[in-house]
């Protein structure tokens, strides 16, 4: 994301045309719905000037397809991430045929929303430290098991020698399986694996909850001794996760699910920018998405874009770890090692659900990751 | 909205087919997708029992479109919204072709939610008793402008005998117009010109904001003497309209900005449940939605369908006040009359603000809309 230096937030949008409209008349109409939502010149002059979304640039890439530039001034949003949201994807959401591919935002609120506060290094750092090879995520599931069956799921991870284990994230507080209960029991779990195993496997908790309960769920997971927990932004609302990453002290991972509706093909915003750019910038430390090759239909090149953005350079941002998730297995391995690079966590589950024995499993998967990285 | 008597969570999905997959087999994907998230079989066997959503129907109703039932036990929601949102819309959202076209819940969630607590009744108390037309509703716009200019056109549209007016949706807490002193002028603006002209206009700000102070802006607005406000909930997440409802004693509008995403006409959930059940469930007194005739591309069946769902009886759920807003002018007032019934809020906005006089042009209105509804 290039960092706006005149105070305005910038917004790229391609269009997809009915062969109506011009794209200019069309880019002319969002800069107007997506601010003062009144029609043309309905409005006193200095509003046009001070508040009207400003086009900046139209440019026709074919008779069906447009790029056009809209900014808008910084102070609509503030520094709010409720106001952020409308302004890239208000209204117009209501409308069709608009994607959001690309997004410019000032420094300052940047520096006020303030990104990742662990980030790639701080991750490896909470994960014993492994710089060389991608890390591996896995999840206890399936939702419904007990706690105690939940943390023996942990258990045999991290006995295999996993990186980190992680709730899935359909499980939450349900009866056969209460949040304070399994958290307990799964950082024992894990705990108890390390102390046998050497190692330094985590174990982040699914915190997404209702507003009322989400500090209480995070404060207990810091108190048990969790470094990380996952939360379900597309559930709970994106402020959730910057109020996580702003006042907690573990490491924030998102999860995707009902995300979709924001980015379908021809309408709302592109996976790099909603996965890669506004979820980085408000405060994922690990960005889980879709990966290709999976149950869902992804181009691997939307996952290198999304890995791009969430690890480009931004100043006073830290990067994000991708955490591509499916499609991922012992001979895939090292496919992605050279597609990806090392700088990913890689979120394996039904692959090595699928097989016979758990730990044998994630240990086969973890020796041949080793030997792949090493090559 | 049918209520479901034996403890599991029903929903209708519509798929649109690509040719390929069988109806049965997408269903029984959909079930696994959304509950254990592993494929057929990796999982103990009573979980398929307990936990994996269970095909109840499928009807193919042409070759490229068929109606299936899935239903989930209640357990794996409770009584929380996050996890309600999941179970509806997670997973499945990053995939493509499926439209949840019905849901059921069970008496236990309802009860727990409570739904809305002034309702169509409450609502039309609060503005001054009115029962014999369609209550009319504006907004104070556009956002940039001053606090006191915003609380001078509130003041103009109370003049004008309006029912009530709302804080635009993107008006939220801009340093032109801070949230508290906005509200506290809008409100005592209102409040004078009603004591000149006798009327009962109620304000309603927008209280959208981060979650830190989503209760301070609430508790502010009941405390200047607000009897409503707004939310944008697709801002906000969905809980926080949950939430608001729950803990003000203030009647709560949902403004629909950023909820395109969900409702694609192939992908997402039909305007009226999203809009018209989930809405009202949550506890939106009142809700806005784009009228057909506006700038989006709505059916006029669709709308009335909304305002179906919001109305029809719910033991134990009071009927919401349909808000539709777009494409409402004196020209539209007899039909819209005549096609949506007297128990709607029509939201006015564009077609007041594009007149010389914004206060003639309410009186116009006004007045046209009680020679309509007597006759």
């Amino acid at each position: 994301m290039q960092v706006s230096t005149d105070g305005r937030i910038r917004v790229c949008y391609t269009l997809t045309s009915d062969g109506g409209e011009s794209a200019e008349s069309r880019a002319r109409q969002i800069a107007l719905e997506q601010t003062v939502e009144l029609p043309e010149g309905c409005y006193p002059r200095e509003i046009e000037r001070e508040v009207v979304g400003r086009v900046e640039a139209v440019e026709q890439r074919s008779a069906a397809r447009s790029v056009v530039t809209v900014s808008y001034p910084v102070d609509l949003v503030g520094t709010e991430i409720p106001a952020l949201l409308n302004i890239l994807w208000g209204n117009i959401s209501m409308q069709s045929g608009i994607v959001v591919s690309d997004i410019e935002l000032p420094r300052s609120v940047l520096d006020a929303v303030g990104g990742p506060r662990f980030g790639l290094e701080g991750v490896r750092k909470i994960c014993g430290g492994i710089e060389h090879r991608p890390l591996v995520l896995s999840a206890a599931k399936p939702v419904g098991l007990s706690a105690a069956a939940l943390a023996e799921r942990c258990a045999t991870l991290a006995r295999g020698g996993i990186d980190a284990v992680k709730d899935d994230h359909g499980v939450m507080d349900q009866r056969t399986a209460p949040f304070r209960e399994r958290v307990r029991r799964c950082q024992d779990a894990v705990a108890e694996a390390n102390g046998l195993t050497g190692g330094d496997t985590q174990y982040f908790p699914n915190v997404t909850a209702p507003l009322d309960e989400l500090d209480d769920r995070v404060g207990f997971a810091r108190e048990v001794g969790c470094h990380g927990v996952v939360v379900s932004p597309f559930l709970t609302g994106l402020d959730a996760l910057r109020r996580v990453a702003d006042s907690s002290e573990v490491a924030v991972f998102t999860h995707p699910t009902s995300a979709g509706g924001f980015m379908q093909p021809d309408h709302g915003m592109t996976p790099p920018v909603l996965l890669g750019t506004l979820l980085r910038v408000l405060g994922a430390d690990g960005v889980i998405y879709v990966n290709a090759g999976g149950r869902f239909p992804v181009t691997e090149g939307a996952c290198v874009e999304i890995n791009r953005r969430l690890t480009a350079p931004i100043k006073g941002i830290r990067p994000s770890v991708p955490i591509p998730g499916g499609g991922v297995d012992v001979n895939t391995v090292s496919h992605l090692v050279r597609r990806y690079g090392v700088d990913v966590m890689l979120l394996i589950g039904s692959s090595l659900y699928d097989q016979a024995d758990l730990e044998d499993a994630t240990k086969n998967l973890m020796h041949e990751l080793e030997r792949r990285s090493d090559g």
